[in-house]
């Protein structure tokens, strides 16, 4: 019996997920099932998503149960395949991968990676499901016209570096809110006009209008909480706000988020909110990450990464990421 | 000297707009200059809107001034024209007019009306301003489907007594929210396939649920408050909500609006929520209006008024709509 030591859900958390919600134990590696690759994991993501997962509460995604494996994206080698798609050797990414260093997944949710093409992990960020969210809910959602401002929330996290990025190629004029004075100054070296960091600033919604002196046209919220208030505030007649994500709720999420509510501001502004998910997008995928790709190989895309050493890292590193301190895409490296 | 009760704004209410708040004051019948009609008041309106207007606050219409004469929309009948576009004894519609009985409009902000064509007052409900709300907000902002369900707030008012109807004739499902028996049995006469009475029911979510067991697809929404809160828990995924009004706030205008907020649940829904101004679709209000007078001449269109009497009676007509105890279109006949 191979050590695999491998994450469990104990608990549902109460507000962000802390160590007690979890337990790392020994498990045999796994066998693959017809239609089935064993797979050496080599990364996982830690998703912003996972946090809605962690709950019995109906969502768009299906619960984690309590008492199971944790599983989320991931890359890994294949190790032993049980389906003709895939042979040994083959580097693969897949949104099921469990929580343990050697694993199985379905081959027909597996995608082959080609490593020359770009780093492997790069298929968990910027080329993968944060990379399409920033390129949909900006592009599709949005809809920004040229010059227009883009403000963007946890703009320097996975899904905003990519959504700031896209603007300047495509000749928005991209805004930045930020958790820390470092990541808005890496956010104006990867194109962002200027940038905000929100856990400085006294008066959010002043910030944002000396920051953005002809009012903001789209809205990436990636965040909710006082940001979007502020940023609302600022909202330019037909302005528009994508829902994209609620990281700034990950600490209650299990209580309804009491505050003012904008619906007179709305309707004066005759503002356009909407929520985002990227699962609506999947017939476009495949011209979306090739687009991705050919700015990525052009030297368009920068990708930071924060990456976590070790399976035994994961929990860790997904309560960081939900309290804003990762700085780049959120990985493990198993 | 003409006797001319005229009503002055004497100060921005509090919340509600009550007696305090205006003077009935005799003025001189005013003299009509170049460009101008002097007209008989006929008919005063009384709508929503007037309720922002009553406030410093910016607003997409400018404030009443107060020690001013209040104005509103109107129709009259010419009795002095000091423009060759009309002649005395013609009946015009203006949305400036004075709050007396003689007052002065600008020609070129007038509509000259046919009264064989229908009514004169109904230029002020179903075929003019509400009428038109009803109109674009439903069919170009909100956008049903055929079949689709759509909710409408304060649906026996001036605005959603005609959305009603609307989506009625182009075959969607229309659902009431109305605050009397009386009124959810009159919007059912009208063509709402079921209806809400939302001051008698203690679960306001779980009736909505039941009235449209398919949910929500559209809201209009003319009222925000705790409708507004119910219906989104019950909006489809990619449900849309329109704001067309926010009477329910009107007896707490410059307050903010503090209760729970749903950007979580508009992200999972991937809903939409639009806010909505009539005067964006200025461009085609001869083809919308000429559309609902074909309905209403082939009888499709029924248009309940609330009729105060007197100029005296503006000022309470404009409270009591504010409350919500109105039934129907609220209307002076001066």
């Amino acid at each position: 019996m191979t050590s695999n030591p491998t994450w469990i859900l104990k608990r549902f958390p109460t507000g962000l997920p802390g160590p007690d919600d979890f337990s790392l134990e020994q498990r045999a590696a796994p066998t693959a099932g017809p239609g089935d690759l064993l797979v050496r994991t080599l990364w996982l993501s830690v998703d912003p998503y996972m946090r809605a997962r962690l709950s019995p509460a109906k969502n768009y995604a299906a619960s984690q149960k309590t008492g199971e494996m944790m599983t989320g994206g991931g890359v890994g080698e294949v190790i032993i395949s049980e389906s003709p798609l895939f042979r040994p050797g083959d580097i693969v990414q897949a949104d099921d991968f469990g929580w343990q260093p050697l694993t199985t997944i379905a081959a027909k949710t597996a995608i082959r990676l080609d490593p020359a093409s770009a780093p492997v992990q790069t298929s968990l960020g910027c080329l993968g499901m944060p990379g399409l969210s920033a390129y949909f809910s900006l592009l599709h959602t949005g809809r920004p016209k040229e010059g227009e401002t883009v403000l963007i929330s946890a703009a320097s996290g996975a899904v905003g570096q990519i959504a700031g990025q896209i603007a300047r190629i495509k000749g928005f004029d991209p805004v930045a809110i930020a958790g820390s004075d470092a990541k808005i100054e890496w956010c104006k070296g990867i194109g962002y006009r200027t940038g905000i960091n929100h856990r400085s600033e006294s008066d959010l919604t002043g910030a944002i209008a000396k920051a953005c002196p002809s009012g903001v046209d789209v809205f990436m919220d990636n965040t909710a909480g006082p940001i979007h208030d502020a940023a609302l505030l600022n909202l330019n007649t037909f302005g528009r706000i994508v829902i994209v994500g609620t990281v700034a709720l990950a600490d209650r999420f299990d209580q309804p988020d009491i505050g003012p509510r904008f619906l007179r501001r709305i309707l004066v502004a005759r503002a356009r909110i909407e929520g985002f998910l990227l699962d609506d997008f999947e017939a476009h995928y495949a011209e979306a990450r090739s687009q991705l790709t050919r700015w990525y190989q052009e030297g368009l895309l920068e990708a930071r990464e924060d990456v976590a050493e070790g399976i035994e890292a994961a929990p860790h590193a997904l309560t960081r990421m939900l309290k804003g301190e990762n700085f780049g895409k959120q990985l493990v490296r198993v």
